[in-house]
Protein backbone atom coordinates (compact mmCIF):
# COMPACT_ATOMS: atom_id res chain seq x y z
CA UNK A 1 0.00 0.00 0.00
CA UNK A 2 0.98 3.84 -0.43
CA UNK A 3 0.93 5.59 2.83
CA UNK A 4 1.33 9.18 3.58
CA UNK A 5 2.20 9.77 7.10
CA UNK A 6 2.55 13.33 8.98
CA UNK A 7 5.14 13.58 12.05
CA UNK A 8 8.00 11.27 10.94
CA UNK A 9 10.18 13.58 12.31
CA UNK A 10 8.80 11.74 15.96
CA UNK A 11 9.76 8.87 18.22
CA UNK A 12 6.05 6.88 17.19
CA UNK A 13 5.82 7.65 13.43
CA UNK A 14 10.04 6.80 13.35
CA UNK A 15 9.28 3.06 14.52
CA UNK A 16 5.54 2.70 12.85
CA UNK A 17 7.42 4.08 9.34
CA UNK A 18 10.52 0.80 10.24
CA UNK A 19 7.69 -1.24 10.69
CA UNK A 20 5.32 -0.52 7.64
CA UNK A 21 8.93 -0.10 5.44
CA UNK A 22 9.65 -3.70 6.65
CA UNK A 23 6.00 -5.07 5.64
CA UNK A 24 6.38 -3.60 2.19
CA UNK A 25 4.45 -0.63 2.11
CA UNK A 26 5.62 2.31 0.19
CA UNK A 27 5.99 5.68 2.53
CA UNK A 28 5.51 9.23 1.62
CA UNK A 29 6.15 11.43 4.87
CA UNK A 30 5.09 14.96 4.70
CA UNK A 31 7.71 17.13 6.09
CA UNK A 32 8.54 20.91 6.63
CA UNK A 33 11.53 23.02 5.34
CA UNK A 34 13.34 22.78 8.81
CA UNK A 35 12.76 18.80 9.91
CA UNK A 36 15.62 17.02 10.27
CA UNK A 37 15.23 13.71 8.52
CA UNK A 38 18.20 11.96 10.62
CA UNK A 39 16.82 8.64 11.76
CA UNK A 40 13.54 7.97 9.70
CA UNK A 41 13.96 4.55 7.73
CA UNK A 42 15.35 4.53 4.92
CA UNK A 43 13.30 4.20 1.30
CA UNK A 44 10.85 7.01 2.71
CA UNK A 45 10.00 9.23 0.46
CA UNK A 46 9.37 12.90 1.05
CA UNK A 47 7.23 15.59 0.51
CA UNK A 48 8.37 19.01 1.70
CA UNK A 49 4.99 21.31 2.96
CA UNK A 50 5.00 25.34 2.54
CA UNK A 51 1.60 25.75 3.72
CA UNK A 52 -0.10 25.42 -0.02
CA UNK A 53 -3.45 23.88 -0.50
CA UNK A 54 -3.68 23.51 -4.08
CA UNK A 55 -0.12 22.36 -3.85
CA UNK A 56 -0.37 19.86 -0.73
CA UNK A 57 -3.79 18.59 -3.23
CA UNK A 58 -1.50 17.88 -6.19
CA UNK A 59 0.46 15.96 -4.57
CA UNK A 60 -1.88 13.91 -3.01
CA UNK A 61 -3.47 13.47 -6.79
CA UNK A 62 0.41 12.15 -7.93
CA UNK A 63 0.87 9.18 -5.03
CA UNK A 64 -2.76 8.30 -4.98
CA UNK A 65 -2.60 7.16 -1.26
CA UNK A 66 -4.65 4.00 0.04
CA UNK A 67 -4.55 6.07 3.61
CA UNK A 68 -2.96 8.53 5.59
CA UNK A 69 -1.48 8.34 9.25
CA UNK A 70 -1.65 12.03 11.29
CA UNK A 71 0.94 11.62 13.57
CA UNK A 72 2.09 15.36 13.98
CA UNK A 73 1.42 17.78 16.54
CA UNK A 74 2.95 20.72 18.61
CA UNK A 75 2.62 18.95 22.06
CA UNK A 76 2.85 21.55 24.84
CA UNK A 77 1.97 20.84 28.49
CA UNK A 78 1.72 23.97 29.38
CA UNK A 79 1.09 26.85 26.41
CA UNK A 80 2.46 30.65 26.54
CA UNK A 81 0.06 33.46 25.07
CA UNK A 82 2.41 33.49 22.17
CA UNK A 83 1.89 29.83 21.10
CA UNK A 84 -1.62 30.44 20.56
CA UNK A 85 -1.42 30.43 16.58
CA UNK A 86 1.22 27.61 16.08
CA UNK A 87 -0.75 25.34 18.29
CA UNK A 88 -3.70 25.89 16.27
CA UNK A 89 -1.96 25.78 12.97
CA UNK A 90 0.41 22.49 13.99
CA UNK A 91 -3.16 20.64 15.14
CA UNK A 92 -6.04 21.97 13.73
CA UNK A 93 -5.15 23.74 10.33
CA UNK A 94 -2.55 20.78 9.32
CA UNK A 95 -4.79 18.43 9.81
CA UNK A 96 -8.29 20.13 8.29
CA UNK A 97 -5.79 20.69 4.98
CA UNK A 98 -4.98 17.24 4.86
CA UNK A 99 -8.11 15.80 5.38
CA UNK A 100 -9.48 18.14 2.63
CA UNK A 101 -6.29 17.13 0.35
CA UNK A 102 -7.69 13.31 1.27
CA UNK A 103 -10.73 13.67 0.50
CA UNK A 104 -10.68 15.34 -2.68
CA UNK A 105 -8.00 12.92 -4.34
CA UNK A 106 -10.61 9.76 -2.76
CA UNK A 107 -8.73 8.77 0.08
CA UNK A 108 -10.44 5.73 1.84
CA UNK A 109 -8.85 5.85 5.27
CA UNK A 110 -7.80 8.75 7.52
CA UNK A 111 -6.10 7.36 11.02
CA UNK A 112 -5.76 10.13 13.48
CA UNK A 113 -4.11 10.93 16.70
CA UNK A 114 -5.37 11.68 19.80
CA UNK A 115 -4.41 12.06 23.53
CA UNK A 116 -5.77 10.59 26.67
CA UNK A 117 -5.72 14.42 28.00
CA UNK A 118 -8.91 15.30 26.05
CA UNK A 119 -10.78 13.10 29.02
CA UNK A 120 -9.44 15.07 32.42
CA UNK A 121 -11.17 13.69 35.37
CA UNK A 122 -12.51 10.43 33.27
CA UNK A 123 -14.74 12.83 31.28
CA UNK A 124 -16.05 12.27 27.93
CA UNK A 125 -14.40 15.44 26.94
CA UNK A 126 -12.61 17.92 29.27
CA UNK A 127 -9.15 19.32 28.39
CA UNK A 128 -5.84 19.07 30.53
CA UNK A 129 -4.41 21.43 28.07
CA UNK A 130 -4.77 23.62 25.58
CA UNK A 131 -2.21 20.80 23.38
CA UNK A 132 -5.36 18.70 24.20
CA UNK A 133 -8.41 21.55 23.14
CA UNK A 134 -7.08 21.76 19.60
CA UNK A 135 -6.99 18.11 19.31
CA UNK A 136 -10.51 17.53 20.31
CA UNK A 137 -11.09 20.50 17.70
CA UNK A 138 -9.77 19.00 15.75
CA UNK A 139 -11.86 15.69 15.60
CA UNK A 140 -14.93 18.02 15.42
CA UNK A 141 -13.28 19.41 12.29
CA UNK A 142 -12.94 16.27 10.71
CA UNK A 143 -16.39 15.10 11.81
CA UNK A 144 -18.03 17.49 8.59
CA UNK A 145 -15.07 15.68 6.40
CA UNK A 146 -16.31 11.88 7.09
CA UNK A 147 -20.11 13.06 7.12
CA UNK A 148 -19.80 14.24 3.79
CA UNK A 149 -17.01 12.17 1.89
CA UNK A 150 -16.56 8.48 1.76
CA UNK A 151 -13.38 8.69 3.59
CA UNK A 152 -13.10 6.23 6.94
CA UNK A 153 -11.83 8.26 9.74
CA UNK A 154 -10.38 7.09 13.16
CA UNK A 155 -8.57 8.08 15.32
CA UNK A 156 -6.26 6.71 18.24
CA UNK A 157 -5.86 8.16 21.26
CA UNK A 158 -2.25 7.60 23.11
CA UNK A 159 -0.99 8.43 26.76
CA UNK A 160 2.31 7.78 27.64
CA UNK A 161 4.85 5.72 25.72
CA UNK A 162 8.45 5.02 25.65
CA UNK A 163 10.94 2.80 23.67
CA UNK A 164 14.43 3.25 22.52
CA UNK A 165 14.94 5.91 20.55
CA UNK A 166 13.10 8.26 22.32
CA UNK A 167 14.66 11.19 23.27
CA UNK A 168 12.19 13.03 24.89
CA UNK A 169 12.63 14.27 28.81
CA UNK A 170 10.06 11.90 29.98
CA UNK A 171 10.17 9.54 33.06
CA UNK A 172 12.47 6.57 31.91
CA UNK A 173 14.81 8.88 30.27
CA UNK A 174 14.64 11.31 33.57
CA UNK A 175 15.55 8.10 36.09
CA UNK A 176 18.22 6.61 33.46
CA UNK A 177 20.19 9.83 34.19
CA UNK A 178 19.71 10.17 37.70
CA UNK A 179 21.50 7.01 38.36
CA UNK A 180 24.22 7.39 35.31
CA UNK A 181 25.42 10.67 37.10
CA UNK A 182 24.28 9.09 41.16
CA UNK A 183 22.22 12.12 41.43
CA UNK A 184 18.78 12.39 43.75
CA UNK A 185 16.11 14.09 42.59
CA UNK A 186 12.96 15.58 44.34
CA UNK A 187 9.55 14.72 43.18
CA UNK A 188 5.31 14.95 42.96
CA UNK A 189 4.35 12.50 46.11
CA UNK A 190 4.01 10.31 42.73
CA UNK A 191 0.52 8.48 43.80
CA UNK A 192 -0.64 9.61 40.24
CA UNK A 193 -1.25 6.84 38.09
CA UNK A 194 0.73 6.32 35.19
CA UNK A 195 -0.55 4.60 31.96
CA UNK A 196 2.24 3.53 29.60
CA UNK A 197 3.01 1.66 26.49
CA UNK A 198 6.00 0.47 24.85
CA UNK A 199 6.69 1.71 21.59
CA UNK A 200 6.29 -2.35 19.77
CA UNK A 201 2.75 -2.05 21.35
CA UNK A 202 1.72 1.11 19.88
CA UNK A 203 3.12 0.40 16.44
CA UNK A 204 0.72 -2.58 16.73
CA UNK A 205 -2.09 -0.89 17.66
CA UNK A 206 -1.55 1.21 14.00
CA UNK A 207 -0.75 -1.77 12.12
CA UNK A 208 -3.75 -3.95 13.43
CA UNK A 209 -6.19 -0.50 12.70
CA UNK A 210 -4.40 -0.58 8.72
CA UNK A 211 -5.54 -4.17 8.50
CA UNK A 212 -8.92 -3.18 9.73
CA UNK A 213 -9.22 -0.35 7.35
CA UNK A 214 -7.97 -2.05 4.30
CA UNK A 215 -9.94 -5.44 4.88
CA UNK A 216 -13.17 -4.01 6.16
CA UNK A 217 -14.25 -1.77 3.07
CA UNK A 218 -17.61 -1.85 3.73
CA UNK A 219 -17.56 -0.85 7.62
CA UNK A 220 -17.31 2.84 8.19
CA UNK A 221 -16.06 4.01 11.49
CA UNK A 222 -17.76 7.23 11.57
CA UNK A 223 -14.83 9.04 13.75
CA UNK A 224 -14.48 6.49 16.40
CA UNK A 225 -11.68 6.46 18.75
CA UNK A 226 -9.62 4.12 20.04
CA UNK A 227 -7.25 3.68 22.74
CA UNK A 228 -3.74 2.33 23.75
CA UNK A 229 -3.84 1.46 27.62
CA UNK A 230 -1.61 0.03 29.47
CA UNK A 231 -2.51 -3.81 31.47
CA UNK A 232 -0.01 -2.84 34.38
CA UNK A 233 -1.19 1.02 35.16
CA UNK A 234 0.51 1.94 38.12
CA UNK A 235 1.11 5.03 40.25
CA UNK A 236 4.40 6.57 39.91
CA UNK A 237 5.76 5.20 43.26
CA UNK A 238 5.35 1.53 42.33
CA UNK A 239 6.61 2.12 38.49
CA UNK A 240 9.74 3.87 40.14
CA UNK A 241 10.29 0.61 42.03
CA UNK A 242 9.42 -1.86 38.98
CA UNK A 243 12.36 0.19 37.10
CA UNK A 244 14.43 -0.60 39.78
CA UNK A 245 14.02 -4.11 39.93
CA UNK A 246 14.24 -4.00 36.08
CA UNK A 247 17.89 -1.83 36.44
CA UNK A 248 18.83 -3.30 39.39
CA UNK A 249 19.68 0.38 40.65
CA UNK A 250 18.48 2.12 43.13
CA UNK A 251 16.77 5.82 42.84
CA UNK A 252 17.11 8.41 45.60
CA UNK A 253 14.02 9.81 44.91
CA UNK A 254 12.43 12.17 47.61
CA UNK A 255 9.31 11.85 47.19
CA UNK A 256 6.95 15.24 47.72
CA UNK A 257 9.50 17.71 47.74
CA UNK A 258 7.32 18.92 44.08
CA UNK A 259 3.64 19.71 44.56
CA UNK A 260 1.44 17.94 41.98
CA UNK A 261 1.46 20.09 38.95
CA UNK A 262 -1.79 22.37 37.73
CA UNK A 263 -4.46 19.38 36.56
CA UNK A 264 -2.23 16.78 37.01
CA UNK A 265 -3.85 13.84 35.65
CA UNK A 266 -4.24 11.31 38.95
CA UNK A 267 -6.25 8.78 37.25
CA UNK A 268 -5.91 8.70 33.45
CA UNK A 269 -8.66 7.65 31.24
CA UNK A 270 -10.04 4.56 31.59
CA UNK A 271 -13.01 4.65 29.32
CA UNK A 272 -11.26 3.74 26.03
CA UNK A 273 -12.09 1.28 23.42
CA UNK A 274 -8.69 -1.04 22.20
CA UNK A 275 -8.55 -1.34 18.60
CA UNK A 276 -10.21 -4.89 17.54
CA UNK A 277 -7.63 -7.49 18.35
CA UNK A 278 -5.02 -5.37 20.57
CA UNK A 279 -3.47 -6.79 23.46
CA UNK A 280 -0.72 -5.58 25.18
CA UNK A 281 2.57 -7.96 24.61
CA UNK A 282 5.23 -6.24 25.69
CA UNK A 283 5.29 -5.89 30.17
CA UNK A 284 7.03 -3.53 31.73
CA UNK A 285 9.83 -5.13 33.99
CA UNK A 286 11.18 -6.90 30.73
CA UNK A 287 10.35 -3.65 28.47
CA UNK A 288 12.91 -1.38 30.62
CA UNK A 289 15.00 -4.56 30.72
CA UNK A 290 15.28 -4.59 26.98
CA UNK A 291 15.79 -0.79 26.75
CA UNK A 292 18.44 -0.77 29.34
CA UNK A 293 20.10 -3.46 27.34
CA UNK A 294 19.74 -1.51 23.73
CA UNK A 295 20.61 2.06 24.94
CA UNK A 296 23.66 0.36 26.86
CA UNK A 297 24.56 -1.38 24.20
CA UNK B 1 -20.57 48.17 32.16
CA UNK B 2 -17.69 48.58 29.47
CA UNK B 3 -18.42 45.97 27.01
CA UNK B 4 -16.02 44.71 24.03
CA UNK B 5 -17.17 43.50 21.18
CA UNK B 6 -16.03 42.08 18.59
CA UNK B 7 -17.83 41.78 14.54
CA UNK B 8 -19.39 45.31 14.58
CA UNK B 9 -19.30 45.59 11.10
CA UNK B 10 -22.01 43.05 10.86
CA UNK B 11 -25.58 43.00 10.85
CA UNK B 12 -26.65 41.94 14.11
CA UNK B 13 -23.45 43.17 15.82
CA UNK B 14 -24.19 46.91 14.50
CA UNK B 15 -27.75 46.74 16.05
CA UNK B 16 -26.88 45.35 19.17
CA UNK B 17 -24.07 48.52 20.00
CA UNK B 18 -27.11 50.67 19.00
CA UNK B 19 -28.90 49.38 22.17
CA UNK B 20 -26.10 48.76 24.96
CA UNK B 21 -24.80 52.82 23.82
CA UNK B 22 -28.69 53.89 24.46
CA UNK B 23 -28.16 52.06 27.45
CA UNK B 24 -24.90 53.80 28.32
CA UNK B 25 -22.64 51.12 28.49
CA UNK B 26 -19.18 51.91 26.95
CA UNK B 27 -18.41 49.98 24.12
CA UNK B 28 -15.11 49.02 22.74
CA UNK B 29 -14.95 46.96 19.27
CA UNK B 30 -12.06 45.42 18.04
CA UNK B 31 -11.94 46.04 13.85
CA UNK B 32 -9.12 45.47 11.71
CA UNK B 33 -6.92 47.29 9.71
CA UNK B 34 -9.36 47.48 6.46
CA UNK B 35 -12.71 47.19 8.31
CA UNK B 36 -15.62 49.51 7.33
CA UNK B 37 -16.93 51.15 10.35
CA UNK B 38 -19.93 53.17 8.75
CA UNK B 39 -23.04 52.40 10.17
CA UNK B 40 -21.39 51.50 13.69
CA UNK B 41 -22.98 53.70 16.67
CA UNK B 42 -21.90 57.21 17.37
CA UNK B 43 -19.41 56.51 20.83
CA UNK B 44 -18.28 53.43 19.86
CA UNK B 45 -14.15 52.90 20.68
CA UNK B 46 -11.86 51.10 18.50
CA UNK B 47 -9.13 49.09 18.58
CA UNK B 48 -7.50 47.76 15.50
CA UNK B 49 -6.20 44.24 15.98
CA UNK B 50 -2.95 43.36 13.67
CA UNK B 51 -2.49 39.91 15.11
CA UNK B 52 -0.41 40.31 17.74
CA UNK B 53 -1.59 38.36 20.89
CA UNK B 54 0.70 40.41 23.61
CA UNK B 55 -0.91 44.21 22.47
CA UNK B 56 -4.26 42.41 22.19
CA UNK B 57 -3.78 41.50 26.37
CA UNK B 58 -2.75 45.00 27.06
CA UNK B 59 -5.63 46.11 25.28
CA UNK B 60 -7.63 44.29 27.56
CA UNK B 61 -5.70 45.27 30.59
CA UNK B 62 -6.39 48.83 29.75
CA UNK B 63 -10.15 49.06 28.85
CA UNK B 64 -10.91 46.17 32.04
CA UNK B 65 -14.24 45.38 30.27
CA UNK B 66 -16.66 43.48 32.44
CA UNK B 67 -17.37 41.38 29.58
CA UNK B 68 -16.88 40.42 25.64
CA UNK B 69 -19.35 39.56 22.99
CA UNK B 70 -18.02 37.98 20.53
CA UNK B 71 -20.14 38.18 17.21
CA UNK B 72 -17.09 37.86 14.24
CA UNK B 73 -17.17 35.55 12.27
CA UNK B 74 -16.22 34.55 8.76
CA UNK B 75 -19.70 32.94 7.54
CA UNK B 76 -19.10 30.78 4.18
CA UNK B 77 -22.00 28.48 2.91
CA UNK B 78 -19.36 26.40 0.88
CA UNK B 79 -15.50 26.43 1.55
CA UNK B 80 -12.98 26.42 -1.41
CA UNK B 81 -9.85 24.41 -0.83
CA UNK B 82 -7.89 28.19 -0.13
CA UNK B 83 -10.43 29.18 2.41
CA UNK B 84 -9.37 26.82 4.69
CA UNK B 85 -6.60 29.23 6.65
CA UNK B 86 -9.15 31.95 6.90
CA UNK B 87 -11.69 30.05 8.36
CA UNK B 88 -9.99 28.52 11.24
CA UNK B 89 -8.45 32.45 11.78
CA UNK B 90 -11.28 33.67 11.94
CA UNK B 91 -13.74 31.60 13.48
CA UNK B 92 -10.92 29.59 15.80
CA UNK B 93 -7.48 31.46 16.45
CA UNK B 94 -9.16 35.12 17.03
CA UNK B 95 -11.59 33.92 19.13
CA UNK B 96 -9.06 31.48 21.23
CA UNK B 97 -6.74 34.92 21.58
CA UNK B 98 -9.79 36.80 22.83
CA UNK B 99 -10.32 33.62 25.43
CA UNK B 100 -6.91 34.11 25.97
CA UNK B 101 -7.04 38.12 26.62
CA UNK B 102 -9.98 37.62 28.58
CA UNK B 103 -8.66 35.36 31.14
CA UNK B 104 -5.73 36.76 31.55
CA UNK B 105 -7.35 40.11 32.26
CA UNK B 106 -10.05 38.82 34.35
CA UNK B 107 -12.93 39.55 32.45
CA UNK B 108 -16.04 37.85 34.23
CA UNK B 109 -18.08 36.76 31.07
CA UNK B 110 -17.89 36.10 27.55
CA UNK B 111 -20.63 35.53 24.68
CA UNK B 112 -20.09 33.44 22.12
CA UNK B 113 -22.50 33.07 18.85
CA UNK B 114 -22.63 29.88 17.33
CA UNK B 115 -25.22 28.34 14.64
CA UNK B 116 -28.02 26.44 14.37
CA UNK B 117 -25.79 24.85 11.56
CA UNK B 118 -24.07 22.98 14.45
CA UNK B 119 -26.78 20.50 14.57
CA UNK B 120 -27.37 19.07 10.96
CA UNK B 121 -30.12 16.81 10.87
CA UNK B 122 -30.98 17.39 14.77
CA UNK B 123 -27.87 15.94 16.08
CA UNK B 124 -26.12 16.96 19.41
CA UNK B 125 -22.97 17.98 17.16
CA UNK B 126 -23.20 17.07 12.97
CA UNK B 127 -21.93 20.22 10.73
CA UNK B 128 -23.81 21.08 8.03
CA UNK B 129 -20.38 22.63 6.64
CA UNK B 130 -16.92 23.98 7.33
CA UNK B 131 -18.05 27.48 8.99
CA UNK B 132 -20.35 25.29 11.67
CA UNK B 133 -17.33 22.46 12.13
CA UNK B 134 -14.95 25.47 12.87
CA UNK B 135 -17.58 27.06 15.76
CA UNK B 136 -17.82 23.90 17.38
CA UNK B 137 -13.94 23.62 17.38
CA UNK B 138 -14.47 26.59 18.94
CA UNK B 139 -16.49 25.89 21.92
CA UNK B 140 -14.36 23.13 22.91
CA UNK B 141 -11.50 25.21 22.46
CA UNK B 142 -13.59 27.65 24.88
CA UNK B 143 -13.79 24.34 27.37
CA UNK B 144 -10.37 24.46 28.35
CA UNK B 145 -10.56 28.37 29.26
CA UNK B 146 -13.58 28.06 31.57
CA UNK B 147 -12.66 24.96 32.85
CA UNK B 148 -9.02 26.59 33.75
CA UNK B 149 -10.39 30.03 34.73
CA UNK B 150 -12.99 31.89 36.54
CA UNK B 151 -14.93 32.86 33.75
CA UNK B 152 -18.57 32.91 32.81
CA UNK B 153 -18.42 31.44 29.22
CA UNK B 154 -21.87 31.22 27.15
CA UNK B 155 -22.75 30.63 23.31
CA UNK B 156 -26.23 31.68 21.33
CA UNK B 157 -26.97 29.66 18.30
CA UNK B 158 -28.67 31.55 15.68
CA UNK B 159 -30.54 30.62 12.89
CA UNK B 160 -31.76 33.35 10.26
CA UNK B 161 -32.10 37.00 11.01
CA UNK B 162 -33.35 39.68 9.15
CA UNK B 163 -34.04 43.29 9.82
CA UNK B 164 -33.85 47.03 8.64
CA UNK B 165 -30.00 47.72 7.33
CA UNK B 166 -29.49 44.18 6.30
CA UNK B 167 -27.98 43.81 3.06
CA UNK B 168 -26.80 40.27 3.03
CA UNK B 169 -28.45 38.60 -0.22
CA UNK B 170 -30.77 36.84 1.79
CA UNK B 171 -34.64 35.80 1.51
CA UNK B 172 -36.50 39.36 2.16
CA UNK B 173 -33.94 41.04 0.11
CA UNK B 174 -33.87 38.69 -2.98
CA UNK B 175 -37.81 38.68 -3.11
CA UNK B 176 -38.44 42.62 -2.22
CA UNK B 177 -35.94 42.69 -5.38
CA UNK B 178 -37.95 40.56 -7.89
CA UNK B 179 -40.92 42.67 -7.05
CA UNK B 180 -39.53 45.99 -7.93
CA UNK B 181 -37.60 44.45 -10.62
CA UNK B 182 -41.15 42.68 -11.65
CA UNK B 183 -38.69 39.23 -12.10
CA UNK B 184 -39.26 36.27 -12.19
CA UNK B 185 -37.20 33.61 -9.99
CA UNK B 186 -36.64 29.73 -9.67
CA UNK B 187 -36.24 28.41 -6.67
CA UNK B 188 -35.98 24.99 -4.95
CA UNK B 189 -39.54 22.81 -4.02
CA UNK B 190 -39.43 25.11 -0.78
CA UNK B 191 -40.57 22.77 1.34
CA UNK B 192 -37.67 23.18 3.70
CA UNK B 193 -38.74 24.84 7.43
CA UNK B 194 -37.10 28.11 7.53
CA UNK B 195 -36.86 29.68 11.10
CA UNK B 196 -35.86 33.07 11.02
CA UNK B 197 -35.79 35.75 14.02
CA UNK B 198 -35.74 40.02 13.92
CA UNK B 199 -33.40 41.49 14.80
CA UNK B 200 -35.41 43.30 17.52
CA UNK B 201 -35.71 39.93 18.93
CA UNK B 202 -32.28 38.74 18.60
CA UNK B 203 -30.59 41.75 20.64
CA UNK B 204 -33.06 40.95 23.34
CA UNK B 205 -31.65 37.84 23.51
CA UNK B 206 -27.76 39.30 23.87
CA UNK B 207 -29.28 41.68 26.28
CA UNK B 208 -31.26 39.87 28.25
CA UNK B 209 -27.98 37.36 28.76
CA UNK B 210 -25.87 40.13 29.51
CA UNK B 211 -27.99 40.71 32.52
CA UNK B 212 -28.15 37.26 33.66
CA UNK B 213 -24.42 37.09 33.57
CA UNK B 214 -24.00 40.15 35.51
CA UNK B 215 -26.33 39.50 38.14
CA UNK B 216 -26.02 35.92 38.83
CA UNK B 217 -22.58 35.98 39.71
CA UNK B 218 -22.35 33.07 41.47
CA UNK B 219 -23.79 31.12 38.70
CA UNK B 220 -21.77 29.36 36.30
CA UNK B 221 -23.02 28.29 32.92
CA UNK B 222 -20.27 26.51 32.47
CA UNK B 223 -20.45 26.56 28.70
CA UNK B 224 -24.02 26.33 28.44
CA UNK B 225 -25.61 27.23 24.80
CA UNK B 226 -29.14 29.25 23.96
CA UNK B 227 -30.62 28.86 21.24
CA UNK B 228 -32.82 32.01 18.95
CA UNK B 229 -35.58 29.80 17.56
CA UNK B 230 -38.85 31.50 16.25
CA UNK B 231 -42.84 30.31 17.02
CA UNK B 232 -43.12 30.30 13.56
CA UNK B 233 -41.40 27.73 11.96
CA UNK B 234 -42.85 26.89 8.51
CA UNK B 235 -42.01 25.81 4.99
CA UNK B 236 -40.15 28.41 2.50
CA UNK B 237 -43.32 28.26 0.54
CA UNK B 238 -45.57 29.49 3.35
CA UNK B 239 -43.03 32.14 4.42
CA UNK B 240 -43.54 33.64 0.91
CA UNK B 241 -47.38 33.93 0.71
CA UNK B 242 -46.37 35.63 4.47
CA UNK B 243 -44.63 38.35 2.49
CA UNK B 244 -46.86 38.28 -0.15
CA UNK B 245 -49.60 38.85 2.31
CA UNK B 246 -47.52 41.39 4.41
CA UNK B 247 -46.06 43.66 0.92
CA UNK B 248 -49.37 43.23 -0.51
CA UNK B 249 -47.39 41.92 -3.53
CA UNK B 250 -47.08 38.59 -5.65
CA UNK B 251 -44.15 36.92 -5.73
CA UNK B 252 -43.37 35.23 -9.23
CA UNK B 253 -41.24 31.96 -8.13
CA UNK B 254 -41.07 28.81 -10.33
CA UNK B 255 -41.26 26.15 -6.86
CA UNK B 256 -39.01 23.79 -7.48
CA UNK B 257 -36.62 24.68 -10.56
CA UNK B 258 -33.67 24.36 -8.51
CA UNK B 259 -33.15 21.30 -6.84
CA UNK B 260 -32.07 21.76 -2.87
CA UNK B 261 -28.48 22.72 -2.21
CA UNK B 262 -26.24 19.83 -0.91
CA UNK B 263 -27.08 19.34 2.88
CA UNK B 264 -30.09 21.60 2.87
CA UNK B 265 -31.69 21.62 6.24
CA UNK B 266 -35.06 20.38 5.41
CA UNK B 267 -35.89 21.01 9.32
CA UNK B 268 -33.41 23.08 11.60
CA UNK B 269 -32.44 22.06 14.67
CA UNK B 270 -35.29 22.10 17.14
CA UNK B 271 -33.93 20.77 20.50
CA UNK B 272 -32.28 24.54 21.98
CA UNK B 273 -32.72 26.07 24.90
CA UNK B 274 -34.06 29.89 24.79
CA UNK B 275 -32.18 32.49 26.81
CA UNK B 276 -33.74 32.19 30.19
CA UNK B 277 -36.90 34.86 30.08
CA UNK B 278 -36.74 35.72 26.23
CA UNK B 279 -39.56 35.18 24.39
CA UNK B 280 -40.15 36.12 20.59
CA UNK B 281 -42.01 39.83 20.52
CA UNK B 282 -41.83 40.64 17.05
CA UNK B 283 -43.94 38.39 14.38
CA UNK B 284 -43.31 37.61 10.93
CA UNK B 285 -46.07 39.74 8.82
CA UNK B 286 -45.93 42.84 11.69
CA UNK B 287 -41.97 42.80 11.09
CA UNK B 288 -42.35 42.61 7.33
CA UNK B 289 -44.28 44.79 6.98
CA UNK B 290 -42.14 47.31 9.30
CA UNK B 291 -39.18 46.15 7.18
CA UNK B 292 -41.33 47.44 3.88
CA UNK B 293 -42.28 50.94 5.33
CA UNK B 294 -38.15 51.14 6.33
CA UNK B 295 -36.95 50.42 3.52
CA UNK B 296 -39.44 52.33 1.43
CA UNK B 297 -39.17 55.46 3.54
Amino acid sequence: MKIIITGSTGFVAKSLIQTLINEGHEIHAIIRSHSNTEGIADGTKFYVDNGDNQALLDYFNLVKPNGVIHLASLFLAQHNTEDIQSLITSNITFGTRLLEASTKSYVKWFINTGTFWQHYENEAYNPVNLYAATKQAFQDIAKFYYETNDINFVTIKLNDTFGEGDTRKKVFNLWQNMIKNNETLGMSPGDQIIDISYIDDIVEAYTLMISHLKNDKNFSYKGDAFSVSSSERMPLKDLAKVFEEATKSTLNINWGERPYRDREVMIPWDKGHPVLGWKQKTFLLNAIIKLKENTNG
